[in-house]
C-alpha cells in the first residue's frame, strides 16, 4: 500500500478494501502513514465520503489499533452503556449510572473531557472532592462487581487510532465529518465491550448536529455499525437548542444529577433520565420490557436505592457524595428578566460560551478548569416570567466575570409574547 | 488567522481573501501553519477550486515567500524566458537557448531536475563533463552579460514556499491541481524576473495534462496569472503522444540539442525550437515581429552563429561542448519493427519508464542517474516501416538491462496498416 494512492483512491470517488483501510489507519498508529497524509484522506471523505462497509471497516481497524475489554466475560453479565455526543448541561450519565446499577444492572462506562462549549463527565465528577477518575480496567471491573457501577477515564490502550485521528481532524476543519464520527463513537463503545448501547444524539443549537434530519442520519449510521458488530443500538434524538436541565458548570451539575437521582431534578432532565434508564434495563439480562424498565427506574430514585447507589459509587472512587462539600463559587449574581412575557429561546449554545468564559470549560485541552463556577437557567422555553423575574443565576470566580456573564445569558434569552411551539425532550428513538 | 478556518474556509466553498491567503502559505514557510492543514487545504481546492484572484494571491505569496531577481535590471535589458511543463525527450532549452543568444537576446534559465518519467534539464547539462549547474545568481547575471546565456539550478531563496509545498502535494494525493500547478510554475518565472514568458504546455500520454481542453484551460489560468502580474506570457501547446524528436536519456539528448542547433536535428523538435525561439525573439527588446524571429532564428543556425553560442556557453559554464566528451553507453541493442506497416503510436509514457527502467532518471529524489543509458527513436508515428527495420535504439549499462529495455519500447509501438491521422507539433497557441 502507497499511502498516496489510498488517499487518491478516495479523491477520485474510488471505495477502499477493507485490508487497504485497515492498513491505513494501523499505518497511521504506526507513524507509518502520516498526519498530512491522514489529513488529506480526511478532506477527500469530508466530499466523497464513505460506504456502510467502508465504515464499518475504519470502525474495526480503529478498534484493532488498541486493546479491547471483555467486561461482559469479567462479570458473567450482559453489558450496557449509553454515550452522549455532548450539549449543554449534559449531565445524564452521572444520574442514570446509580438508577440503573440501584436496578441491579451493572454500569461502567468509559468517558471524556469537554472541550469548546460542551463539558465533559470526567471533568464534572473531579469537582467532587477526592473523586479519582484514573482507574484501571481490573479496578474498574472489581468496582462494578462489589458496587455496581463506575465511570472512569478512557484507557489510552482502547482505540489509540481514534484519540491521533480526532486531535488531528480537529486542527484540519473534518471534524464535521459523519462517517467519521460514527466511527469515531461506535469505535469506542465496540471496543469497550459493550453488548447493548443507548446513544444519546444531541439536536439543536448547542449541539454538534443542528437538525434533526442530519442527527437522524448519524444515528441510522451508528445503528448500522452496531448491527454489523453484532451489537444492539438505540439511538435517543434530545433537543439542545436550550440547556439540559438548569445547571451549567461541573459543581452546579453534579448537584443537579444528585437532586434528580433523589427525584427532585428539572422536569426536561428527569424525563431524559428515566427514559435512557429505562432503555437500559429494557436491554438488560434483567428480561424485562420498556414500560417495565421504566416503572423500577422510577422505583429506585422513588425508595432511595438509586440515592443510595450513588452515594456508594461515589465513594468507591474516593470522593465525598455530600453535596456540601462541592466548592461554591464567591460570587453570585442574578440575571433579571427584562420584561413580561413568555420565554421563547435560549441559545443553548450561547450559554455554554458563557460558561467557557466564567472558567467552567476549556478553549485549549492544557486550560485549568475552575469547577466551581457555572450558570442556573431557573427559566426555561416557555416559562412565562415577569420583568424583574430571575431568568438566571450566574456563579463567577469575580465581579467582572460576573457582569460579562449575566449580559452573555441575557443576550442568551429572547422574551416574546407569544409562548413557542413546545414539545418534549425526546424527540425521536431509532433502533 | 486560525489556519483550521482557513480550511475550513475552503471546504465550504468560500473564497480566501489575498490578506488570508498569503499570512496562511508564509505561515506554512515559517512552521507556523503544519504540514497536516497545508495538506487538507489543497485537498479543499481539488475539490472547490480557486478563483482567479484567489490564484493570483497565492502566487504572490509565494514570491513573497522568498527572494526576487531583477537580471533585467541588472543587464538594462527586457528579460524573455521559456519554461516546458515537462515531457518525455524534452530538451528545448537547451537549443533554444543558444538560437536566442546567438541572436543577440540574453537568455537566464533557473531549470530543476527530473522525477519520474520527465527528465530535467539539470540531469541533462550534467552529462556533459565539468558543467557546473550551481552558479549563484551574481555568478549568473556576469555570465549573461558576458557570454549571453545561461542555464543554471534554481537558487533556495526563490520560492521557497514551492519547494516545501511541492514535495508535500507529491506524497498526498494533491498535485494534479490546475490553480495549484499553474501558481507553482508561474511563481518561480515571475520571482526570476521575467518580463516576457513563453510556456511549453504539453499534452498527450507523456505529459501531466493529457487532453486539449485540460491544456487550453492550464494555459489560460497561467496567461491570466502573468496579465494580473503585468507580465507578457504565451503558451505553446505541443504534443507529448510520442518522445520528442528522437533521444530519451540525458547524453542522448544533449546530442540531440546540439545536432539541432547545428540544423540537423528531428524534424518536430527542430520545428519546435525554432518556433519557441522566434516568439522568445519576438518578445525581446529587437523589436522585431514573429516572421522576422524566425528569420533570424533559421539565420543563427544556418550560419554557425548558434553552435558558436552553444559552445562559449558549455565552456563559461565549465563544460565540454564536444560531443564525443560525452558519456556512452557500453551496450548498445536495436528495436527492430516486428512486421510491415505504419507507426500508429508511439506511448510517450511507456518510452519515458523504460529509460527510467534503464538508468536515466530517478525513481525517489536520491536516485543516482545515469547519464550514458538511453533510447533513440528511429521511427516515429506515421512512419513507414519493414519488419526487421530498427524502430529504435536501445543504449543500456548491461545486456540484461538492455533486453528488458527492447521490450518496453517494442510494447510502446504500435503498428498499423492505415497510417495515422498526422498534425504538427504545434497543437495550438494561445496568449
Amino acid at each position: 500500500m502507497r499511502a498516496a494512492d489510498v488517499i487518491e483512491r478516495k479523491r477520485n470517488g474510488g471505495e477502499h478494501t477493507p485490508e487497504e483501510l485497515e492498513e491505513f489507519v494501523l499505518g497511521y498508529v504506526r507513524d507509518e502513514v502520516t498526519d498530512y497524509q491522514m489529513a488529506a484522506w480526511c478532506m477527500a471523505v469530508y466530499f466523497n465520503g464513505l460506504s456502510g462497509a467502508e465504515t464499518f471497516a475504519l470502525t474495526d481497524a480503529m478498534i484493532r489499533s488498541g486493546d479491547t475489554l471483555d467486561v461482559g466475560g469479567a462479570l458473567g453479565r450482559k453489558v450496557v452503556d449509553k454515550h452522549s455526543t455532548g450539549g449543554v448541561g449534559d449531565k445524564t450519565s452521572i444520574a442514570v449510572g446509580p438508577i440503573v446499577a440501584a436496578c441491579g444492572v451493572p454500569l461502567g462506562k468509559m468517558s471524556g473531557r469537554g472541550l469548546g462549549h460542551t463539558g465533559g463527565t470526567l471533568d464534572k465528577l473531579e469537582s467532587i472532592p477526592g473523586f479519582r477518575v484514573e482507574l484501571s480496567t481490573d479496578e474498574m471491573i472489581e468496582q462494578l462487581r462489589t458496587v455496581g457501577m463506575a465511570i472512569v477515564g478512557q484507557s489510552d490502550r482502547l482505540v489509540p487510532a481514534d484519540k491521533k485521528l480526532y486531535a488531528l481532524r480537529d486542527v484540519t476543519a473534518t471534524v464535521d465529518i459523519q462517517p467519521l464520527i460514527a466511527s469515531s463513537i461506535m469505535s469506542k463503545k465496540l471496543a469497550a465491550g459493550a453488548d447493548a448501547i443507548v446513544l444519546d444524539v444531541k439536536v439543536g443549537d448547542g449541539a454538534f448536529m443542528k437538525s434533526l434530519d442530519e442527527a437522524r442520519s448519524l444515528a441510522q449510521e451508528m445503528i448500522e455499525l452496531g448491527r454489523r458488530a453484532g451489537r444492539e443500538v438505540t439511538c435517543l434524538l434530545t433537543d439542545m437548542d436550550q440547556p439540559l436541565g438548569s445547571a451549567v458548570g461541573n459543581a452546579l451539575e453534579i448537584r443537579e444529577a444528585l437532586d434528580t437521582v433523589r427525584g427532585e431534578g428539572p422536569a426536561d432532565f428527569t424525563e431524559l433520565v428515566l427514559d435512557a434508564s429505562a432503555r437500559l434495563l429494557a436491554y438488560s439480562d434483567l428480561d424485562i420490557d420498556l414500560t417495565e424498565g421504566r416503572h423500577r427506574a422510577e422505583a429506585a430514585v422513588a425508595d432511595g436505592s438509586a440515592v443510595a447507589m450513588y452515594d456508594r459509587w461515589i465513594r468507591a472512587q474516593g470522593g465525598d457524595p455530600d453535596p456540601s462539600a462541592l466548592p461554591e463559587a464567591p460570587v453570585r449574581v442574578s440575571v433579571p428578566a427584562p420584561r413580561d412575557g413568555v420565554v421563547g429561546r435560549i441559545g443553548a449554545l450561547a450559554v455554554g460560551v458563557a460558561a467557557l468564559e466564567l472558567g467552567a470549560g476549556r478553549r485549549t485541552k492544557t486550560d485549568p478548569i475552575d469547577h466551581a463556577v457555572g450558570i442556573l437557567c431557573f427559566a426555561k422555553r416557555g416559562d412565562s416570567v415577569l420583568a424583574g423575574d430571575d431568568l438566571a443565576e450566574i456563579h463567577a470566580r469575580d465581579e467582572a466575570s460576573a457582569a460579562a456573564g449575566v449580559q452573555a445569558v441575557l443576550d442568551a434569552y429572547t422574551i416574546t409574547d407569544e409562548p413557542p411551539p413546545t414539545h418534549g425532550i425526546l424527540l425521536d428513538v431509532l433502533s
